[in-house]
C-alpha cells in the first residue's frame, strides 16, 4: 500500500495548484471603477483584519493545546495538531482573500457582461474556497498519515490530533465570526436602516463596511472552517474505526475481500475520487451554457456526484462484498442531499407563506409561526440521518456509519463552492449599491444574490447533516478506542444511570453554549450601535453626504467585541469533555456526547431552519407575494422582527452547534485512551 | 402485609372525605353580588360545559383503548386502566368545581375580610384539588393492588394499566386545556385591549368569559391531571421495578432488611405519609397569623415536608440499611425543591431585568433575550436531576431512582395545592374586575394574584421536574420489564445504532407535538378573534355596555377547536411507542424513550422559562420598575409582543411536553412483555 499513500498529499497539492490557478483566473477580472476599489479593498481590510486578530488570539490557545499533547501523546501527535490547525486556517486565509477579490469582480461582470459573466466570477470565487477546503483537508490528512502510518495503534491518536487542531479553529471560527457577522449587520441595520432612515448598505452607514465583513467572516471563513472539520473528522473516525475494529467483525461484514490497511485508507481514496469529481464540476460550469444560474449550480452539483458514485462504485461492485461499502457511502450522499433539499422546503415554499401570513396579526404571532416551522422542520432531517445510519451499519457495520459520513463529504468540493458562492454575490450586491452602478447592475446582483440565499440555506442543512453523521462516527470512533484501551468491558447502555446522567450534562452544556452565543451577539451588536449612533452624531455632514464615515473603527470595534466573547463558550467547549471523561468515566461521558449530540442537531436544525423561514417570510412581503401587505406596513414590521429573531438564531447560534457536537466527540477520542 | 393493603384504599377515602369537607367550608362563604353570582355562574358553566365536551370524546378514547386492553392482558388491566382514567378524570372534575366556586368568593373576601380572609378562601379552593389528587392516586392504586396483588408479575402489567388510564386523561387534558386557555386569552387580548381598547377583564369583552375559564380549565383540571399521572406513575415505576428486581442486586442493596413485599408496598406507603403531612401543612394555614401570603403559603409548604421527612427518616433509619432508601427519598425531595428555586430565579430577579431591558431595543432583541434566558435557564435543572438519580442509584440501586420521583411526589397534596391556588386568585381579579368591586378590593386580589404568578412559576418546574424523574424512573421500569421477559438480553447500548436511531426518532416525535400543539394554539385563537370581532360589529350598542356579549358562544367555539386540535397530537404520542416498539424492536424503543425524554424536558423548561421571563418583564414594565420605561410606551409594546410569545409556550406546548414523556415511558412498559 505504500505507493498508493503518498499519492494523497500529492493529489492535495495538485488541487490546491488548481485552486490557485482559479484564483489567478479571478485576478485578471476588471475590479471596475476607482469608487468600487476602494470599497473592496475596505471590506478586504476589514475581513483580513478580522482574521489577523482572530489567529493572533488562536494561535496562543493552539500553542498552549499543542504543548499538553506534546507532553501527553508525544511530539507526532502535537505537531499533527499544529498543522490541522494549520490547514483550517489556511483554508480560512483563501477563501476569504478569493471571496473578497470575487466580490467587485462579480460586481464588474455583471456590469460589464450580464447575469452569465457575473455567475462565473462569484462561482470561481466560491471554488478557490471549495477546492482548498477540500485539497487542505486531504493533503494534510494524507501526510500525516504517511509520514506516522507505521506507529500502530498510535496513529489513531496521530490523525484525531489533525481533527482536533480542525475543530479547534473551526470553533472558534464558528462562534466569534457568528457573533461578528449578526452584530455588525443588527448594529447597521438597527442605526442605518431604522434610525437614521437610510436605504440598506447605504455608503453613509458607517457600519455598512463591518457589515460586507461580516458575510465574509460568518458565511466563508466560518462556514469552510466548519465543513473542513467535518470533512477530517470523518475520516479520521473511519481511520480510526478501521484500525481498531474488531477481527472477527471486519472479517464477517467484507471477508478476505478487505484487508485493515485497505479499510484504513480507503476513507482518503473516497475523498480523493469526490475532490477529481468536484473539480470535474466546477469546471463544467463554463460549458452548461444554460441562462439560468440556478440550473447551471444543480447540473455542476450533479455531475461532480455522479462521477464520485460513478468511479466508487464501478470500483466496489467489482469487488466481492465491495456492495456493501458501496450502499454505506451512497447512504451518506442521499442523506446530505435529502437534508439540503428539505432545508430548501422549510426555507421557501409553504412554510414560509405561512410565516408571512402570520405576520398579518402581528409580530407575536409572526415569531410563534416561525418558531413551529423551525421545530417541525428539525424532524425530517433527524429522521433521515437515523435511517441513513441505521443502513450503513446494516451493510458495513460500526465502519460503515463513519464511511457513510465520508461519502456525504467526499464532494465537499463542489458543496463548498456552491456554498461559498453565495457570500459573494451577496458581497457583489453591495459594492453595487455603494459605488452606483445603476438598478440594471443591482438587478442582476439581486438574482445572483437570492439564488444564494436558497444555496445558503441548503448548505445550512447540509453543514448540519454533515456535522451531526461526522460527531456520530467520532462517537463510534470513541467508542471503540475506550474498548481497545481498557482492560473491563466498559457499558454504554442507558440502563445505567451514569450513563443517563451522561445525557443531560451534554445537553446541560449545549443549551449553555447556546443561551451564551445568542447574547454575545446583542452585546456586541449593542456597542456597534452605540458607535454608529456616535458617528452620525459627531461626523458633521455624515448624513448628507459631505463627509466619509469612520467604516474600520466599526469593524475593529466588531471584532475586539466578538472575539471577546467567544471566550467562554469556546473554552467551555474543550473543557467539558475532558472534565466529565476524567472525573466522571467514560461511561458518562458517551452518555455526554450522545446527550450534546442529540440537543445539539436539533437546536441547530431548529434555529437554522426558524431563522430561514423567517428571514424568506420577510423577502416574501417585500417583494409583494402576500396579498394585503407591502413592504413599509405593519405586516412587513412585523415580519422584519421575526428576521431580525432568527438572523443570531440562524447565523451565530445555530452553527455553533455544528462544531460543538464535533469538537465534544474528538476531544473524548483524544482522551479515549486515558480513561 | 396484607392487613396494611388495605389502609391505602381507606386512607384515600378518608382523604377524599377531608377534601369534601373542605369543599363544604369554601360553599358556606357569601358569593357577592347577584352581579358577582352571575359572572361566576357564567364562568362555571363554561369550565364544566368544556369539562362534559372534553370527557365525553375521552370516553370514546378510554373505551376503545380498554378493550384492546382487556384482550391482550385480561380484564383486570383493562379495568384497571378504566379506573385510573375514571379517578384522573375526577380529581379534574372536583378540582374545577372547586376553583370556579372559590373563585368568587375570594373576591367576596377580599372585600369584607381583607387580605387574610381572601387568601384562606384562596388556599383552600385549591387544598380541596391537592387533596383530591392525592387521595384519588392512593385510593385508586391502593386498590388496584390491593385486589389484584396476588396475581404475581401480571400484577405489573395491571398497576401499568392504572397509570396509563392516569395518562391518557392527562395527555389530552393538557394538550386539550392549554389549547383552550391561551387560545382564549390571545383570543380576548388582541380584540379587546389592542384592537377595541378596552382594559383587561372587562366585561364588554365577549372572550373574557372564555378567558376566565381557560385558567381552570389549564391551570386546574390540566396541571392536576398532570401531577396525578406523575404521582401515580412514580408508584407505579416503584412497585414494578420492585417485583422484577434482580434477587442479588436487591439482596447487595438492602440485605435482609427489606422483603420484596416490603419493597413493593414501600411507595404506597410514602405517599400515605406524605397525604398525612400535606394535610397538616393545609390546616396549619388557618394558625399562621402572620401578614405576608407568601410566607403562610412557604410554611405551610415546609411544615408538610417536614412532617413527611421527619416520620420518613425516623422509620428508616431505625431499620438496617434504611438509610439508604432515606437518602434516595431526600433526593427527590430535594431535586423538587431546587427545580422549583431555580425556576423562580429565571422568572424573576436578574434574568426577569435582563429581558426587560432589552426590551428597550424592541420586540426582537425582546424575544432573543427572553429565548437566552430561557436556554440558560434549563442547564442547572437538568444538572439537578442528573446528580438526584445518580445519588438515589448510588444508594439505593436502580429502584432507588423510582423511590426518589415517590419522594418528590409524596408531598403532592400540598403542591398541588399551592399551585391550584393561583388560578383561584387570578379568577377573583377578573371576577373583581368585571363586578365592579372597585380598586381597594382589586389591590388585595391584584397581591394575591401576583403571588399566584410566582407559585405557578414554581409550580411549572415542579411539574417538569417531577414528570423528569418519574419518565425515567418508568424508563428504569420498562428495562427491568423487558430483561425480565425476553428471553435474550437487550442491549440499550449507545455503541449500538438501533439504540441511537431510537434516540434521533425519540427527538423527532417531540419536535412534532410541539410544533403541532404551537400551531394548534394559532389556529384556535383565530377562530376566537373571529368571533369577538363579529360580535363587536353585530351586536349594537355592546362597546357602549348597553348590550350583553354572547360569552357562552365564545366558550363553545374555544372548546370545540381546543378539542379538535388535541386529538393529532395526542394519537402520534400514543401509537409512536407503539410502532417503534413492534416495528423496529425494544433497542430502539428504549433508545426512542431516552430521545424523547431527553428533547422533551429540555424543551419543557426552555418554553416554560422563557415564557416566564417574558411574562413578567412586562409586567415588571408595568409596574415602573424599568428606568425610562413606562405602560404605554414602546419598551412596554416589545414587552407585550413577548409575553404574547410566551404564552402558548409556557402554557400549551411546555405543560404538553410533560406528558409526552411520561406517556411514551407508560406505554411502553404496557406492551414490554410483548417485545
Amino acid at each position: 500500500m505504500f505507493e498508493l499513500q503518498i499519492l494523497f498529499p500529492i493529489i492535495g497539492i495538485l488541487g490546491l495548484i488548481f485552486a490557485l490557478s482559479l484564483y489567478r483566473v479571478i485576478l485578471s477580472y476588471s475590479s471596475g471603477t476607482d469608487k468600487m476599489k476602494s470599497i473592496a479593498s475596505e471590506i478586504e481590510l476589514g475581513a483580513m483584519a478580522f482574521l489577523k486578530s482572530e489567529y493572533s488570539k488562536l494561535s496562543l490557545f493552539v500553542l498552549a493545546v499543542a504543548i499538553i499533547l506534546f507532553f501527553s501523546f508525544g511530539w507526532q501527535t502535537g505537531s499533527s495538531f499544529i498543522l490541522g490547525a494549520l490547514c483550517s486556517g489556511l483554508a480560512g486565509f483563501i477563501g476569504m482573500k478569493s471571496a473578497t477579490k470575487s466580490n467587485v469582480r462579480t460586481a464588474m461582470a455583471a456590469k460589464e457582461k450580464g447575469l452569465a459573466g457575473a455567475l462565473i466570477v462569484a462561482f470561481n470565487g466560491g471554488a478557490v474556497m471549495g477546492v482548498s477546503v477540500a485539497s487542505l483537508g486531504l493533503m494534510g490528512l494524507g501526510l500525516v498519515y504517511y509520514l506516522f502510518t507505521g506507529m500502530d495503534t498510535q496513529i489513531t491518536s496521530i490523525v484525531s490530533g489533525f481533527s482536533m487542531g480542525a475543530s479547534s479553529i473551526a470553533l472558534f471560527a464558528r462562534i466569534g465570526g457568528g457573533i461578528f457577522t449578526k452584530a455588525a449587520d443588527v448594529g447597521a441595520d438597527l442605526v442605518g436602516k431604522v434610525e437614521a432612515g437610510i436605504p440598506e448598505d447605504d455608503p453613509r452607514n458607517p457600519g455598512v463596511i463591518a457589515d460586507n465583513v461580516g458575510d465574509n467572516v460568518g458565511d466563508v471563513a466560518g462556514m469552510g472552517a466548519d465543513i473542513f472539520e467535518s470533512y477530517v473528522g470523518a475520516m479520521v473516525a473511519s481511520i480510526t474505526i478501521a484500525i481498531t475494529m474488531d477481527a472477527v467483525v471486519m472479517d464477517q461484514y467484507f471477508g478476505s475481500a478487505f484487508s485493515r490497511s485497505l479499510l484504513t485508507v480507503f476513507p482518503l481514496v473516497l475523498c480523493m475520487v469526490g475532490l477529481f469529481g468536484s473539480v470535474i464540476g466546477i469546471l463544467s460550469i463554463r460549458i452548461l451554457k444554460t441562462k439560468s444560474p440556478a440550473l447551471a449550480l444543480l447540473f455542476s452539483q450533479l455531475i461532480s456526484g455522479f462521477i464520485f458514485l460513478a468511479i466508487v462504485g464501478g470500483v466496489l461492485l467489482s469487488i466481492e462484498k465491495g456492495y456493501r461499502l458501496f450502499i454505506a457511502v451512497c447512504a451518506g450522499q442521499i442523506a446530505g442531499l435529502l437534508i439540503g433539499k428539505i432545508t430548501e422546503y422549510y426555507t421557501s415554499s409553504k412554510p414560509v407563506q405561512q410565516v408571512a401570513k402570520a405576520s398579518k396579526t402581528g409580530p407575536a404571532t409572526n415569531i410563534i409561526s416561525g418558531f413551529a416551522v423551525g421545530l417541525e422542520s428539525t424532524c425530517a432531517p433527524l429522521i433521515v440521518i437515523a435511517v441513513a445510519i441505521q443502513t450503513a451499519y446494516h451493510f458495513a457495520g460500526l465502519y460503515g456509519i463513519a464511511i457513510s459520513a465520508v461519502g456525504m463529504l467526499a464532494t465537499v468540493g463542489i458543496t463548498m463552492t456552491i456554498d461559498a458562492y453565495g457570500p459573494v454575490a451577496d458581497n457583489a450586491g453591495g459594492i453595487a449599491e455603494m459605488s452606483g452602478l445603476g438598478p440594471d447592475v443591482r438587478k442582476i446582483t439581486d438574482n445572483l444574490d437570492s439564488l444564494g440565499n436558497t444555496t445558503a440555506a441548503i448548505g445550512k442543512g447540509f453543514a448540519i447533516g454533515s456535522a451531526a453523521l461526522t460527531a456520530l462516527a467520532l462517537f463510534v470512533a470513541f467508542k471503540e478506542a475506550v474498548g481497545a484501551s481498557s482492560q473491563t468491558e466498559i457499558t454504554m447502555s442507558l440502563s445505567h444511570p451514569s450513563v443517563v446522567m451522561g445525557l443531560f450534562l451534554g445537553a446541560a452544556m449545549v443549551v449553555i453554549a447556546a443561551s451564551l452565543t445568542l447574547e454575545s451577539v446583542g452585546r456586541t451588536a449593542s456597542k456597534m450601535v452605540a458607535e454608529i449612533r456616535r458617528q452620525f452624531k459627531e461626523i458633521t455632514g455624515l448624513l448628507e453626504g459631505k463627509a466619509k464615515p469612520d467604516t474600520s473603527r466599526c469593524v475593529s470595534i466588531a471584532t475586539n467585541a466578538s472575539l471577546k466573547e467567544m471566550i467562554l463558550p469556546g473554552l467551555i467547549a474543550v473543557l467539558f469533555p475532558v472534565a466529565v471523561g476524567f472525573i466522571m468515566g467514560p461511561e458518562t461521558l458517551s452518555g455526554a456526547l450522545a446527550g450534546a449530540l442529540l440537543t445539539g442537531v436539533t437546536i441547530a436544525l431548529l434555529m437554522a431552519n426558524a431563522g430561514g423561514a423567517w428571514d424568506n417570510a420577510k423577502k416574501f412581503i417585500e417583494k409583494g407575494s402576500l396579498e394585503g401587505a407591502s413592504k413599509g406596513d405593519d405586516t412587513h414590521a412585523a415580519s422584519v422582527i421575526g428576521d431580525t429573531v432568527g438572523d443570531p438564531f440562524k447565523d451565530t447560534t445555530g452553527p455553533a452547534m455544528n462544531i460543538l457536537i464535533k469538537l465534544l466527540s474528538i476531544v473524548a477520542l483524544i482522551i479515549a485512551p486515558f480513561l
